[in-house]
């Protein structure tokens, strides 16, 4: 047993509390705490002292046990914050923003995948590397919006709904997109459709089969429970709410990466699942208990993958900002019209929210720019300004999110952190 | 990034929904659900399947990511754990039962080790392996009691105070106890005073320096707070107890491990700190649901550690069963008789209740007989033998304690897991 819980503790130790002050400094401007959280990653990745950098101190080199177990915080911190939003999205509601949401996703993807492609293509680059920004610019990080949501106390306002249906909608999409554009990398040059119509087939099954299951399954197992427990003499000893969401979150997730699917996007529909219990059981607050506990370490994650040193000079820097310009304006466009087009009588307010909330690309990006590289079709540096250009999306937005919100919601009580 | 989540949480929730399962069955029995939890372990460690063993399957194997994750959740669990048990352990209380506590855990330290080394010296044992299997016969696990304590809801009756203190007590007793062990071993003969010393100071300081925090520092702390903060224009923002508690636990966690001490001493010393603050800020609750979200596998991977094949003989399995009954005996006489020493009006239960309460070896037990193993002190054989009594005394404990304890205080509403 050469595992040793100490060091362990002391980096576990270490990024939270670092995490937490410099979430309050960033929450005492005005900001969401989560942008303090990924500059922590950020200092840590680039910081270093006697020509010992803070990633060795803290043992987070590649293939050691801390850099597993904080990948594995991360992780689970997403994948609890999603359920907990799930736990908060009835299903009549998600369904009742259905084609707004649709609408708004389905652009979302387009024009930033077409912007995308076409930028790196007239500037030079390679097709199967065109493929990939695009794919990356594709992605939408529910998790951040999400957060500056429900930090706000806005989960309830008509546009945190279309924006998280529809950012479920598009993380579907965008798999789908990143499954091509893998199938293309791989088969070189041809693409295989039957590959291809699997994964469309099986994302469209678990969505619509987890959607039907909340609808339709869970209440008749509910009812069926209570009218068992009404017949038997000794009333069975009902199981513990908090192990079957955990169980339930656990297996959805898991089903959803092994799929090919996002694991957040089936914690997601399960905590859907609990919805119409979530409250009467405490399921809410034990939830984000939970996610408390896990949560900074995946900003504090996000913010380690920046390598400062890939922008060493002007063409890199010029590059990164033409992307993360495309990145912003080609989601705001995208969806600000897709809600346009399927209400016309939308607000001003409105369309900013819907078009900011869903710029940010956070992890999923990053997850296709690192796909790209280690299949050998990234360079170091297109890799670097992709990663830079989910992080900064995922720092702009929150702060433009929260005034538009503000705007129209004049809410002041705004980014109080568990 | 070679590292996917899909097999962490497929290893996390057949783990975990396994654990419960079995749990419930138990409970179903009378027994307290960890029982179940263990013999889970103790299955996935020994079921082969088609050549393949569960724990290849559940990718267990030593140094495997899987691995480090299952040791780090169960460390988590038992580190919370103790920490919500110094939540319900005020320090006037720990302070009032000192003598008995002290006494008993004293007694609980000599008699075992004294019995343990005389035994294996008999047998014709060498004299550094007798000294370890002694140290292993010292340890308590707080832990198990402390569960079956909580579960059966008697957190506030006299001996559970006792138990938990002198638990305490024993363990700064028996790391004092390993450090020596280990220090003969370590020096071929020749005890390096000034080491043994180092330690002992080192323990008493840290437990004394904690209690003193806990009964003048933080109320001081508190209302220093509280009048800063009526004197302010503004109120200040009140940081979340939740994360000032995991701060905390994490830190004195790490600091107990990095002076020699076990984390879980760090852990329920800070979980006193919090002691008189724990209701009105619902940190119990909160702390429980992490507690309910780790301390499944803490169980499970004790129960791995189990090697069957070890007891393919006779002379394993007699060596094993007198082992067993001598560590038994030895808590039992030795931490009944400590009480009755300290308070001569104590009755027969409390005397059942304390001797009984203190046999868990748990997982200190089998942390000794690791270090001894990897020091090349202790054979294979001798080795799963203290694992084997460890357990044994983990899963024999309980249920006596929970009849002894019923038998005193009649109380019919044991045995509710969260």
């Amino acid at each position: 047993m050469e595992l040793a819980i100490a060091p362990i503790l002391l980096m576990l130790l270490v990024l939270f509390v670092l995490a937490r002050v410099f979430a309050a400094i960033i929450e005492r401007f005005g900001f969401p705490g989560l942008i303090g959280e990924i500059i922590v990653g950020i200092l840590i990745a680039n910081i270093v002292i006697n020509d010992t950098s803070l990633v060795t101190i803290l043992e987070l080199q590649d293939g050691t046990n801390n850099n597993s177990i904080l990948y594995t915080f991360s992780e689970l911190g997403v994948i609890f914050l999603l359920f907990s939003v799930g736990l908060e999205t009835r299903v009549k509601d998600l369904l009742g923003s259905g084609k707004t949401a649709f609408l708004v996703a389905l652009l979302g993807v387009i024009v930033p995948f077409v912007l995308g492609f076409a930028y790196l293509t007239c500037t030079g680059g390679e097709f199967e590397a065109a493929m990939f920004l695009a794919a990356a610019m594709v992605a939408t990080s529910v998790g951040i919006t999400a957060r500056v949501i429900k930090d706000m106390h806005l989960m309830d306002k008509k546009e945190s709904r279309i924006i998280i249906a529809a950012a479920v909608i598009d993380d579907v999409l965008g798999m789908i997109v990143l499954a091509i554009v893998k199938g293309i990398a791989g088969s070189d040059g041809g693409l295989d459709m039957i590959d291809l119509l699997l994964v469309v087939g099986k994302a469209v099954v678990f969505v619509v089969g987890m959607i039907f299951l909340a609808k339709y399954g869970v209440p008749r197992l509910a009812s069926k429970w209570v009218s068992m427990n009404a017949k038997a003499e000794k009333p069975r000893k009902v199981p513990s709410p908090l192990v079957l969401a955990i169980i339930c979150c656990f297996f959805f997730a898991w089903l959803a990466e092994e799929i090919g699917l996002a694991a957040i996007i089936g914690s997601f529909l399960a905590g859907m699942l609990f919805a119409d219990y979530a409250e009467t059981t405490g399921l809410i607050q034990k939830i984000e208990t939970i996610t408390a506990l896990f949560i900074s370490f995946f900003f504090v994650h996000v913010g380690l993958q920046v390598e400062i040193g890939a922008f060493n000079n002007l063409h890199a820097i010029a590059e990164v900002a033409i992307i993360i310009v495309l990145a912003v304006l080609s989601k705001y466009v995208g969806c600000g019209c897709g809600a346009k087009i399927a209400d016309r009588s939308i607000s001003r307010e409105s369309f900013n929210i819907i078009g900011f909330g869903m710029v940010p690309r956070g992890e999923v990006g990053i997850i296709i720019a690192s796909i790209g590289l280690t299949s050998g079709i990234l360079s170091n540096e297109l890799y670097s300004v992709i990663v830079m250009m989910a992080v900064a999306t995922t720092i702009i937005a929150p702060p433009i999110l929260s005034t538009v919100f503000r705007r129209k919601y004049n809410n002041h009580e705004y980014f109080e952190q568990e």
